[in-house]
């Protein structure tokens, strides 16, 4: 399965030059884990931080910015598991407008325990299979 | 030569966990990349963009969370040239505390002429030179 | 008529405190304007900017956080105008939940062609008409 | 006394329209304070949150937006405490180049406590002492 939402690019993400000021994208990234969290596997974020004592801090990231995208722009943002790891997920992000990828991301996110400083633990088996719903093993 | 900011981690930069919200980070290298514009290379990026017509967009990306900051450290961060090719360039940039790295990236940037819509030029001789001062080539 | 959005707080939205950081408030009043010149008004707030030459910089700003707001809260807010002027008009905006105000906000704006350096312009018919249309002065 | 701080206008604090989004205005603030907290009264704003469970909430916010700034700017961002009240203070903050003020605010914060929930306190004599030497009641 792939996870889908569209995303309108607000004034607020542009820089001077009128497009999406790079970081901003990440913010947006991030904004579609919260709502994979929330609807694809029925477990809102805040909960999964405050109560459930689990979170997904980023380790490592790849992006691709592939072509500017204005103010006013709806795109489309896709999420797949590209690798399930033992206590580390790799996923990949991608946004499009009528079907062209405009920026494209690899993200290692680390399944962390937060009663304390964050520290890596396994995926539950629960949480595995939550996660499992969405792979789609990189190709190529 | 490398490039280097002391850069005070803000209250406003950390997230609900406390330490720092990864897109902050890049937000801190824009600024970093500024400094090295204004100060490395005697000329103000808002002289850059809106005078000379240039820029340096974000082509690629690729980032390293080794360890979190929180609101109050004080982090070196560090810029070189790793590659610098015919009209972009690779940046090695780098965060530490008491010598230890916690945030490591490589971005490839354009250089590009923003008379019009950001175009990819050649990198001009004059800047070829200044840039070329800060190349320390990737090793390993 | 009264303009109302449903909007979500966001992890990105959030300070080390695990509450609303409070200029993100503004952020989202932000969004709010777009989204009522998009769907109030149908007019897009892109083709605002770069087609008709027209926005709305802010002048005078007066908020009052009454309650705090953490991340996964889904905050109704409301938007009306106040007073409608010959070149600026007061909006008020405010954000709830469960029925109760947690943030109210009070903002001038001034009605600016954008053909240059932005300028006070006299609110053309057309628009004093949309506009008109959500008035609500202010009452006691 | 009055507590002073240069902040230079970044390409991230900007717009499309090539000025300063004006909720970033209110983030320099922040930083603002912050720096009063570090430098004016030699007490880590990390510190104050973390180990003396203290925090300045803000409460109601005023602000002027008097002309556009845009990046590369240098502001003298001004503080000063317009009135010292019970378990709460109002701030008078501008911003200026060239003696010219370019954004003025009154903010009223909260003196809380962050064991628990955040909840007004008097404020101690310690910090009044502190907070005084700042005193420049409002005039006219």
């Amino acid at each position: 399965m792939i996870f889908e939402r569209t995303k309108l690019i607000r004034f607020h993400h542009c820089d001077p030059a009128g497009i999406v000021f790079y970081p901003q994208y990440l913010v947006l990234c991030n904004e579609l884990v919260e709502d994979w969290f929330d609807e694809g596997m029925g477990v809102n974020f805040f909960t999964l931080h405050t109560e459930l004592k689990r979170g997904v801090p980023m380790r490592h990231l790849e992006a691709d910015f592939l072509a500017p995208s204005v103010h006013g722009d709806e795109l489309v943002f896709s999420l797949a598991v590209e690798r399930l790891g033992g206590s580390s997920m790799r996923l990949a992000i991608a946004a499009a407008k009528d079907g062209k990828v405009r920026f494209a991301a690899h993200q290692t996110v680390v399944w962390a325990a937060l009663d304390g400083p964050p520290r890596p633990v396994p995926i539950e088996g629960e949480w595995r299979e939550r996660f499992a719903r969405y792979l789609q093993p990189a190709t190529g």
